[in-house]
């Protein structure tokens, strides 16, 4: 959208969200200090049933949504918009632009979206993120690949979501090598 | 996904929303007799600035929020997601499916999207529609080209963003000839 | 493939076969009079449930091969390989010579595709093509909506085929307007 | 590119050159009264061997090259770009911006492309454009098809080109009926 | 297609194919101990030219037909159908449904494969495949490359392909460093 | 294009050229002993923002003309053509040829680029390339993340295009880890 005017203040956070954590839910309660409204996008929508991304933009989608409803979120005050790869780096930002609602603040820890978004000329946000050291989706993979506690790191939703769709045996099955 | 008993009662409509209309919005507050939630697809969410389709996906979902906020529907008891067109009708369910939350239950008035959920068992709700020939994308948008009134057939909040974009404005502008 | 030795006598014939009818297997046996082998290629593959296109590239595969083995054609001899439309013309020869095994001959009613292989350097049968105004897709779509006899008109497989997928009932359906 | 200040005075114009003929010509010649530098984008450049679209994005920058040289346009001023579709229109200026050189004006006489660059916050150039009723790329073609005298609408190298790739045998060919 | 009924006994087979070697021969001929009519599925069709897979979809189609038919297997009881990558795994059973006639056993030692036609409820057979340690694509590719002797790896008619199409000239080519 | 005899000597030369630099030029200067007329294919056109090709297209495209400009070559003699990356290898001669003027010679020391026009019947040039272990995109890409002295082995405007659109720093910053 081009009306810059349209929302005084509103941001955009994209993370694959593979899957949802703890650290996701904080950030995003976070970014309500600087914005109104955020606009919480799934990236590499396409992308499941893979050992780095094993859940749909659906299954996603699903996550958030329940996470935020358990952590009294407003529903009014975000969207959950899954975003497709495109091939090209430089057109990606307009690709956003396209699917989101208006947005003038980002949210984000990964350098290349940074760079892309700096380029097209919009603000970042300075807000820390989690570390993701301690915290990450990796890790929570590598958890449930190797029989690990995974589930107090994510929403409660979250991991009763996982369970119903079997998500852990999905993911150790994918691990195998042919 | 695939745990059908995630959700009792869950539904999806799908509709290109060129743009939001009260027909939408009746429709969509009629779907919550039947279902607890809704995901409301919106359909060929990569195409705008053509006469057929003026509005982007992003500003489609802005107007739809706007909207049902204004209408007291509640943020928690839906999903607005952007659905692009793929070539393949036969894959397109599957294609639904990977982006939306788990529903069980379809609402529908276009036949081919009637047919193409049915044949892969779907339920289609026996919901009434609104009447296209008084109310329709088509006719909003050509009263927004010959200078009709159009803004008493859409929500309140829905002009305002049609306005603000210079959505008339675009629109007639698309329509000139070469 | 380029050993263009590899075999003598090897033949292309590409159809959308929205249904396959009694032309097309008239056609497909005379070609043996010209080749050892013939590749029949499934046109617009990626296509279905429109009113042009109704059957899958599967449905339309299991017609071809049931309709041959009824007829007596021995399945060494031909190869039935689904060719999913690209936006190129001008690679489209390339794009099926990478799907089908080595050919030299192109058996073709079309101008287009007779154009596209003639700058490309093939030889073009010629080949007498059934009388289309007699026998067309066009016209045995159009008897099944209109509960004409369509049935003498195809091979009495096909015709077993499209009753179990209910074929007639997804075309009627398809053809409604919204 | 993002930097606005890269050259002064850099100038782009879309159009298919389907084919180049002498309105093209004279257009392209007036637009460096305004610009330094004209970036020329093949429009539909993946499109060819159609009735609307018979030339490859090739023969077009063929054509465009041997007519400006013939017509003494020097060849450090321009850049001919081969710009292929893509299916959202609102992503349409970021994919020219990635293929072309930085340019600060546009030329158009397309309602479409003059609303995307202007919602991109392009300044289009109020340039006038040859008469589309007097010559056009369909009245050549179909002067072609129907054996007129189409040679002195187009530049004398382009006529030529055009011979000796047999384009009117080709465009004749595929305008046949199957 | 979704008549389950259609025809009682029938599987699918996918594999690359890179190149046919007596291992796939083998598993074939032992699925129709199990099935009547076998789908045999080219993986990667739209893949050539590269170190891991260096045939064609047509050269491996060749392949496989000459193969069958040198074994004495009938040309009725079997498809091949090439199957090219999409980027969904979400969606890749539904394009394979699309693409092959109705089949309800899978035949397949890939874990991703399993999991996504077992999701989509398809039953697996239990059937034991060939040992991958002794005979595979990898193995004979690399003694290709390293002037091994690979031909008694394959069938006879598929070496006499490859040699045709100077298939390990090619390879030695592709793997060379820049 | 199809008339081989449309100009006697035309070749063409396909690099990545991330970013252009003075091996590029010396061979791009050498072709003309061979060739009357040079097609430039930048590779991996749609490919930017990446550690191994941080530069849009557009951006290759100015560096290329800028420094032919420099170096004195004539610009009625070449041609600057984008080629996007298709997925396959055995139709992306015929999707150059879409894209090119006629040429009847190639340039390149990549393997598998000669294998693809080999196979298409196109005559390799014997022409010795730069020494790629003295001169190559990824040493001066390394330079330039580690703040070694790239500048001398790229065309001086090459130098000022890259300072002008900060690609050091939109390099160093996309390199960062997450």
């Amino acid at each position: 959208m081009n009306d810059k005017n349209l929302k005084e203040k509103s941001g955009i956070l994209i993370g694959r969200m593979q899957p949802l954590h703890n650290g996701h839910i904080q950030v995003i309660k976070n970014t309500f200090k600087e914005v109104d409204e955020l606009i919480i996008g799934i990236g590499s929508a396409q992308i499941s049933h893979t050992v780095e991304n094993p859940f749909t933009a659906g299954e996603r989608t699903l996550m958030i949504k329940k996470a935020l409803i358990e952590e009294g979120v407003e529903g009014d005050k975000y969207y959950i918009i899954p975003i497709t790869d495109i091939m090209n780096n430089s057109t990606w930002v307009s690709h956003v632009e396209m699917l989101a609602p208006h947005f003038n603040k980002v949210f984000s820890g990964n350098p290349l979206v940074q760079q892309l978004f700096t380029e097209a000329g919009y603000e970042l946000s300075k807000h820390v993120l989690f570390d993701r050291k301690l915290l990450s989706g990796t890790k929570i993979r590598d958890l449930m690949i190797n029989d690990g506690k995974w589930e107090d790191l994510v929403p409660k939703s979250t991991a009763t979501i996982i369970k119903k769709i079997n998500g852990v045996k999905r993911l150790k099955h994918i691990v195998l090598k042919m």
